[in-house]
């Protein structure tokens, strides 16, 4: 395939500039995975990938995909990180179902107001290592198509059924339907995470440090203790990753 | 206590943009802690606290302690992060000795190369959370003291026992006369997490994601597979924070 290299002006390139800058999908709904670790997830996953870009410095591609080479300064106003690797994969995400999420014995995780990407892939990450059947970010959680979000997950970002944009009351009614408990980590809750029964379908709503759980849904959620000394809380993934294991480890899975 | 509005070229400011550029102490000793909650935490934590810079935005402050003000742009040079809260306290950190580490029944995290400071400052804070005795920053692992680790540890840094500088043949050598055993997570390893007995005197190797634990160090350790599926790891700090989760579970504490 041929391998063009392409001006600043390239509207394509205009599309990645604001797609990293806002860390979204671009107007054309494709995320940005950056470096050559996403761009194999992406393939292993088997995306459709639009495009891969990569700056002239970089080494040559053997890849099944159209490639753009720009000079190395145009390439590093193409990123959001601080070692791009010079390699920038347009990959179209799948589109996932409600009814997917809900698939047999869910175990969900919810996104409540995370702001950093990072902490959020790594919570993708987790649920797919624990078999989470999905996670669902609500309204005013950071983007899961943040390139840093990408990067943290690893590429579960590309196989993790996932939806966006849920109000709090929305995902309330919709669990209730489907029967699925809702658990918060709670310090002060009277049940520690061990003695939970985690087998039935269920989700765990992981807060945004120093401001927690959503108090719509707090109200809603069973309260889960994770018995920790000193500190006021943990990092949210390292919480996540803690609920979701011992889900899993009681599941039989882990 | 005195509130001096002082200029760019102060000397401590020097020192302060120095160690914030780099990661580090500054020339004098002190870490910088970014933030009204850091602030809060070394009050409580009993530790010496040089001076706190305040932006010159920045409300009144009551704390017992030189304030020094800058301008707001003087200040936005001084720190490393996105939103610095216009506060900064120098802190002088507590030295630890590895006889306190080896206090009572070890539990301690080994950084082995772990780059990234939000990371490093989860594993503190989730080893705060378990219990455990402290931490030990192998050669070649982030500054303990790089303000984004200081803010990632929301305070742990303060109060667990933690060395830095160490080489693996020192650690193994170490922990082998303390006859504390070494363990490192390890995907291929036969012993599950949920197998292993964590309730003697134990260190849990957490290596760089990409490059994992060293080979120096994992021939000495034994493997413990936390069992996932799908993904090649787990970010860093959701690993380790799993690892002490279990242990402080199988001792009784959690």
């Amino acid at each position: 395939l041929p391998h063009t290299l392409v001006s600043e002006k390239n509207p394509l390139l205009k599309q990645v500039r604001r797609a990293a800058a806002d860390g979204t999908l671009t107007e054309d709904g494709f995320a940005l995975a950056e470096g050559r670790h996403l761009l194999e997830e992406a393939v292993r996953s088997r995306l459709e990938i639009h495009a891969v870009i990569a700056a002239e410095s970089h080494a040559e591609l053997a890849v099944d995909a159209r490639v753009l080479r720009v000079s190395d300064s145009a390439f590093a106003r193409l990123t959001s990180t601080e070692a791009p690797q010079g390699l920038l994969t347009l990959v179209r995400p799948r589109a996932w179902t409600m009814d997917r999420l809900l698939h047999g014995t869910p175990l969900i995780v919810v996104l409540d107001g995370i702001q950093d990407p990072g902490n959020a892939g790594a919570i993708l990450r987790a649920a797919e290592a624990f078999s989470a059947t999905g996670a669902i970010f609500l309204k005013g959680t950071v983007s899961p198509y943040n390139p840093k979000c990408l990067r943290g997950s690893a590429g579960s970002i590309f196989r993790l059924p996932f939806l966006t944009g849920f109000e709090p009351a929305t995902l309330v009614d919709t669990f209730d339907h489907a029967r699925i408990r809702l658990y918060a980590a709670d310090p002060r809750a009277s049940t520690t995470l061990a003695e939970a029964d985690l087998t039935a379908g269920c989700g765990f709503i992981i807060g945004a440090e120093g401001r927690g759980v959503s108090p719509a849904l707090s109200a809603q959620a069973a309260g889960l203790r994770i018995p920790t000394a000193a500190v006021e809380s943990l990092n949210a993934a390292v919480a996540a990753g803690i609920l979701l294991y011992e889900a899993s480890r009681k599941r039989g899975v882990a």
